[in-house]
């Protein structure tokens, strides 16, 4: 009997966000795995942390971090062998995974590895969209509406036309793209409809209008979300 | 002092799908409110059951269902005036939701009216958007990859040029309009592509390809996922 491998959202940040699926699956899973940066710690075990009982295998996937790439093929490649060693020796093994991990998540580099080998179970969780959103105090979409999600790395123009004809729109991955999107959003005159989120759920959280931004950086984990308020549904 | 309202993303069916800080408020809100059918019994209120505390106050917020309408005005306007006296005598009141609250989620029928007046929170829930990419087992966006989320309620046109220029689609709400979806999805030879989903999470939970899909009616707990092959992400 091969183990199971679960890819488990761990939500955007904040600890009580967890879901009660995750909590039990942490508690139950022989091998732990999560991303962290090539120094410092892991958010997703951090999330985690209350859950995870003393003694576990815990497998650190160090993906050095370099602005803008993703994270090398061959990276994933030796983790994703370590973890395989752990289901055919019939041990369950939990990859945290900081959000959802089909949405944009880090997860999806050990599904495709091991997905079609192994028996694979994506247990859902609070995306940083979501997240966002509720610290926005401000509704996605309603009723009839399109939503886009954008990661700000797109060009310039397909930005512009990606705002210019959704309902509402999320932009994901604002960090060294802030200069371009702000310049998007002022030229459409959205800029005060626009609310940009960091942290959102985490202690540090911070909530305001793209015209009340200042600077040129935002860190990893900010989003910027904008509405066309003449499109606003009569809710 | 008046009470907090809060508006509670249940998640998308599976009881386990709850979050920590959702279970936590739901004992301690002195009100719980939820959208039931016009006649039959509350998915909020199913997924919330084991934590309702005894002889709490419940509100069940009953929306006459037209098929492909939205609840009339005066239901919400009618339920929002004895939210707001619990508010007003100091009570706290969750308002709990199938998903997310903010995507498409009906508390935004309560947050219109109310979040003006009181303080007003959102906790995040889990969406039927993340549930139905995990029961299909197939990444909804990686890396650099756009995600449009449509109602299938859109105009034929406007449903295949969102379809034909997204990398990834879900397509929400299909109900009676599962004949025009799938002609859509046909006619951009992507049927073999597109996962449709029903009651995700849930005992029910069915997901087959389009290209295997009978009959000209899904329920309305149904979503239809679409990836464009070429473009997926080497993950």
């Amino acid at each position: 009997m091969t183990g199971t491998l679960y890819g488990l959202g761990v939500g955007p940040g904040d600890p009580e966000l967890l879901t009660l699926k995750a909590v039990r699956l942490i508690q139950e899973s022989a091998v732990i795995a999560y991303p962290a940066p090539d120094t410092g710690d892991s958010l997703a075990r951090a999330i985690a942390a209350p859950h995870i009982p003393d003694g576990r295998v815990e497998i650190v996937i160090r993906t050095p971090m370099i602005a803008g790439q993703f994270p090398a093929n061959d990276v994933y490649d030796h983790y994703a062998i370590e973890i395989a060693e752990h289901l055919r020796a019939g041990r369950d093994v939990a990859v945290l995974c900081e959000g959802d991990p089909f949405l944009y998540g880090s997860f999806m580099y050990v599904f495709s590895r091991l997905s079609e080998e192994f028996p694979t179970e994506v247990i859902p969780g609070v995306s940083s969209l979501m997240a966002c959103a509720a610290a926005a105090g401000a509704p996605l979409v309603s009723r009839n509406q399109i939503l886009s999600v954008v990661p700000a790395t797109l060009d310039e123009v397909i930005l512009r036309d990606r705002i210019a004809n959704s309902d509402a729109v999320a932009v994901m991955k604002v960090g060294r793209h802030l200069e371009k999107v702000r310049r998007v959003l002022t030229g459409l005159n959205l800029q005060d409809n626009a609310h940009y989120v960091e942290y959102a759920s985490m202690e540090d959280e911070k909530v305001l209008t793209v015209a009340d931004l200042n600077g040129a950086m935002a860190p990893y984990f900010s989003m910027i979300l904008v509405r066309h308020p003449e499109r606003d549904a009569d809710a």
